[in-house]
């Protein structure tokens, strides 16, 4: 009872590095163990609904590539998407995906029928799910399609979008729950302005926090289990997203005194237009203590907008993985395709062959890190850098049980005059090579 | 009793918009009065010693391209620096002046004698103070050319480090505050990272959290009225520098409940170089309450570093001041120049010509914004795209007296289908264009 | 008999700088003479159809914002774009336009269906031209949209493309001519490459080659009068695109032995993000002789794509009709806006008052350009600086005369130390600033 | 009769990629065989005197961090800094050495003397490079560091600078000649502009034209065998640099006939600065000619200036090896690394570790490649998607056989309507995947 949209593909198989087949993974062995857990555990890889089966190809200068049966605005063409998404889960062996509302129904003619639509496509799901064993990692509400959102969701001028938006999330949140989402994502893809000049920037920051609180209130009143994530992005579609990078979430959350209650999902893509690395990202938001997800999308260095590719340099995201892992790993996170094909990549193998790579490159990251945690490669480095730290009085000094003129005279009566010590960044660089 | 480095150029003179003399302001009228106050006492302009005495002119690949009778290591050239400092102020009409303590004064062989010459010169810098009505509008410490600081200040793995920082910005603290300095600022230049491979991000923000406490309480230790500053730089000379923009500053500060104590040195160019305009880094701060001070100096554009360029486009710098204006204008803050004169700008003129151009610039670009003000060009419109927000409903709504499922049930009952409206943008730029 | 779209917005009238009247001109008085010439002939100002009548409002995050009554795939419907589209270009006595054969006509299902409902759309032009007085800058042909050119058009691996895209030029030259445009242009969106894993590069130059000779060759032989230009952009949509700068096309030019026959349409917006500020791509085109045409929008300098925005900043525009002027003027080219309107501003007045806006700053930059080089206010300093070439010596020297040993035998002869003269540039902006 | 400056370090040897000796190579295996020539006579290593034996570790905001023995300016120290070098390069086993004028001599207090310094350290490298068996790859002249190249050398507004330059270029190459050196490198650092208001770029494009064929012309009158490298950069130190890239260069060449005479050294940085990746400029260089020499250093992808690092990510340097294989492989041309050790990295051990990485890292890469190339994984592909192009009809489009409205005729009467083809990126970059 196939939908015969992938041909003869079967399951994909670990076949191990040395196979050449491109219809199997290399380093994707989900039953291997490491670091006392097997790889699909540490991994959690999600599909994500709307790159894989909602794009239609466009960019801002062409249509449609992708030639698809289910592109069509009826609740039919929904659950055939359903079918052919579902199966793909399962011939990749992805034990989670990830959607917004609007990549599984058509639109209503009104926010009723909106929702009515979402439910029936959530039992269709529900019924799948089942039958197949995939997860939901994540749901969440697209806030940023539709022209209503043109000027934001929760910050926009006009307080009726804001309530419209908040009763789409209300939704969504139901739905996730409903289905066993692990973590419900706010992306504030229009949160942000074009222009300064018609903007009352702290007014829209008040909105947003308020909104955010909502969300937390409503998830504690009916009892969701799941995270909730913000996902960072410094701009585009707007010129400037509230949502910058994890420092200014960070903040953000401070300010309304969410920080307990909220965690990131953060991209690379992301990360990369913030002018930040990945790897960045990701030690800022385990040293605030708010790390959450992942959407594992590259973006191409060159260009100045998010292009989501599937990530394809093991090295770096080796670096991205021991990040993670030196923050104890997910817990309700995971690791999603936040990717699109490129949309010259038009047959439906693409859509495979792209996630077997990701996946395999992902996989062979993540054990070059947890070899490289193990073995101790470079934290021991790192820890006998701030040796010096562990001082009786250098301790005390940090515990600010010494006041800056004490300091002071100490450094002048000790004539301190400290040594420089290397670095040593090529040495541990290449330390780091010998993992990958 | 001149030293003669400036020649026969005199004191520069407000001659008005139609003047061709070079050495005459066209827009700088420091007595004319701009929304009820002098426009010297809006904009209190500072020049910096740094970039204007001691720089060389050298760059990444070619050394001192200036020629100045006071560089030298010595006591005497250091005050006949000071001699031409203070002449160049005098001609300028500068109401302030800022400097580093290496700025000043030749390091010493050991801590002590670095902190003894500071006051010596201090006592130097005060006779001159007086005699020409100079004013500090703020002072600060060197803390990343000396190679003691090539991995941080605050942030260093070596405690000892720490300690010499620390003894190093009481002693600038200690002169700022005897020579009247409205302002203290704080640029972390060195505290960031080169590699992440090293680092222990989470113990390194515990550092500079710990160094900023101290710094506060020792201002109120000894009475010291000024305003701390943090002055944001997202990377250069450090990869990574953790007082990434002001959100991240912010966030920085809450975590260390320092969000009351401490404010922002917002500076053009660092606002280009971490993807922001400079108007967003001033919105973002007076927004969060932490608007201090600026440093107006811009980058080039296709530059992707730090070109300390004095400004020189009056509509970019009058949405700069709109939005300072907007957040009630300076206090302790003024509008220093954190510019250098391009290296092949030789001549002694070329830095009086170079404060007069950002001089005009400014003066030219804060009328343009006072008048905006007034008018209420923009904050009409602007209070009303958000007027929806007036009505009791939205206002209980984002005061948080209606919960998710009341505001989704309400969106529901009354089929609300909000309508887009112009967010007119193009219409805005061309009313501010009419005011520069 | 007009189509209502615009109100009762009367033609705009120039009303003088001091005007307040959003709708009217303050710098852009058509008849005023500088340098000798209308000015209207000096700016041959031309409304870019595509964004102003085509776009949607449609963005990689978001779709349809516009509601336009034309927006249909009928030929009914692009008579009546037209209707409003000439309407627009009346009101604003703006005396060109600009369009790709997408823009006029709906896609036919066969070539020649698509061919012959572009001649009867011309026919319809012929007509309202003749009427209204508006003239066609240039014509083009849209080889990006339609998924058959995802892979390129002259640079695609499937040769039937390189002749679809052949066929679609020469109907565009042919429609062009009859509507007596005075360049035709070629912007190769899909002329470049997503990845060097797929692409021949050598192969595609070669086939972009033989391209534009097919072009030039046509126009010779049915005698066309207008310039063939190309118009560069770096990237977006393809990751790189072989027409990347100015001095790229022109390597390119060279090789194919084109760089008589073709000159360039330069774009702010894609000079930004070839990393050039747009008086250098008009500098550069200048200095090698193949400067043509330009379009004045600007890209938002935070921004990494083309957003395409109406210029607002007059000192900027100044200086790119400063290089314009140098260069003697615009021959058969123009200033063309290849502008949209934010994608909030779904006003059909917001369309006004962006051009309004647009040509305003393009006028007071041209004039203050006119004035710069009209008072040599720059010329001299610039002729001063290299006046030592002047020397038979020098002279020699660069005519080839003298031989690298020679030069050297002189220099050690000589003891030649050449003496550092300032090169001035906050003066020379100084005195570039009184102009604007 | 070692200097001692590497203590006990002995020379590097290979011991496969399981070694974890950090004083091993793990891929570097001079002997190996690859594509029937040893690995050293492919790679073709370089180490670079500036970076490694000249740079002090500054940067724009600290001073110097090394302490070298040698820092000094005078001969007996020039020639101490010769000894640790040539002993670096021997403990290396690297066959190739590329250095300045100013790198190896103090400056004269004329030119004379310069001259005759240089002279004599060339005399004292002869002697060196004789014993050690280290060879030249290339000599070029510092023309950036002086102020008097403050603005350009060849492109200076003062004719004698222009002199000047021109007779170090001639001591340079008569002692590159002499050594043996098997290219002779420009880097215009300087030749480029800070702003136009002070620039005539024609008339400088003309100077750097007459210096470049004074060049050319004088290799042939002394019979210089090596190959004349242009090293493009597009900025830093100036705002604009004339060599921009791959591309620009070779329109230079074009208009000066030259085209035959000069070839590209091509410096991932500088690829990256000028928003390129690095195969991209060899790819572009090798279609049009002019490929000759790279400089295997990369740019951190998140800092907007030349950070000259190591490479270390054999993924990337893979694709790089793998244009450069299909180009050939070097002739005249080699590897140098025109890279810096961070500044941290002040122990004489991490010169030595950084360029095991480096030499490993191309290593690697290049036998990826070398075995990608060999078994076709990507040809086969790029071949078969162009192969449309073989038809007879398609043939003699290209060649020029066919006119435009012939293709057109044939395209009307045929019908045709070409059909999208998958690009299968991601395909391709799992399969180049396998190969690192
Ligand atoms: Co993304
Ligand atoms: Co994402
Ligand atoms: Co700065
Ligand atoms: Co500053
Ligand atoms: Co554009
Ligand atoms: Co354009
Ligand atoms: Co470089
Ligand atoms: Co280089």
């Amino acid at each position: 009872m196939s939908t015969g949209f992938f041909g003869d593909i079967g399951k994909i198989k670990y076949e191990g590095p040395e196979s050449t087949n491109p219809l199997a993974y290399r380093f994707y062995n989900p039953d291997e163990i490491v670091l006392g857990k097997r790889l699909e555990d540490h991994l959690r890889f999600a599909v994500a609904y709307w790159h894989s089966f909602v794009w239609p190809g466009g960019d801002p200068f062409g249509g449609q590539t992708f030639e698809r049966p289910w592109f069509a605005d009826t609740m039919e063409a929904a659950k055939l998407k359903a079918d052919v998404a579902f199966e793909m889960f399962s011939l990749l062996g992805s034990p989670y995906f990830c959607f917004h509302d609007a990549d599984v129904r058509p639109e209503g003619a009104t926010f009723a029928e909106s929702a009515k639509r979402l439910h029936e496509i959530a039992d269709y799901f529900a019924g799948k799910m089942e039958k197949t064993g995939t997860k939901l990692l994540w749901g969440t509400a697209n806030l940023f399609s539709n022209r209503r959102y043109m000027a934001g969701a929760a910050t926009n001028p006009d307080p009726d979008v804001f309530a419209y938006a908040a009763a789409t999330v209300k939704t969504c949140i139901d739905v996730t729950q409903r289905l066993g989402g692990e973590n419900y994502v706010l992306w504030g893809g229009r949160e942000g302005y074009e222009t300064l000049l018609n903007t009352d920037m702290k007014r829209e920051l008040d909105q947003m926090g308020r909104f955010l609180s909502l969300v937390v209130d409503y998830k504690h009143k009916i009892g969701f289990k799941g995270t909730i994530l913000i996902e960072p992005k410094p701009q585009e579609p707007t010129k400037h997203q509230y949502d910058y990078d994890a420092a200014t979430v960070y903040g953000f959350l401070k300010r309304f005194g969410l920080e307990k209650e909220v965690k990131l999902n953060l991209e690379q893509g992301h990360a990369i237009l913030a002018g930040h690395s990945f790897e960045h990202e990701l030690a800022t938001a385990a040293a605030l203590g708010i790390f959450g997800s992942i959407d594992m999308n590259r973006n191409d260095y060159q260009s100045g907008w998010d292009t989501d590719q599937f990530p394809n340099n093991a090295a770096e995201v080796a670096l991205a993985y021991y990040e993670i892992l030196k923050a104890g790993g997910f817990t309700t996170g995971g690791t999603n395709f936040d990717a699109k094909l490129r949309r010259q990549s038009i047959d439906p193998e693409d859509l495979i062959v792209a996630h077997i790579g990701g996946m395999d490159t992902c996989a062979r990251g993540l054990k070059a890190a947890a070899k490289m945690l193990e073995e101790k490669a470079l934290t021991d480095f790192v820890a006998e850098r701030y040796a010096g730290w562990n001082s009786a009085e250098a301790k005390a000094m940090l515990a600010g049980e010494r006041s800056l003129d004490q300091i002071a005279a100490r450094v002048e009566a000790e004539a301190i005059e400290p040594k420089p010590r290397s670095g040593r960044q090529e040495y541990l660089e290449n330390i780091a090579n010998r993992y990958v």
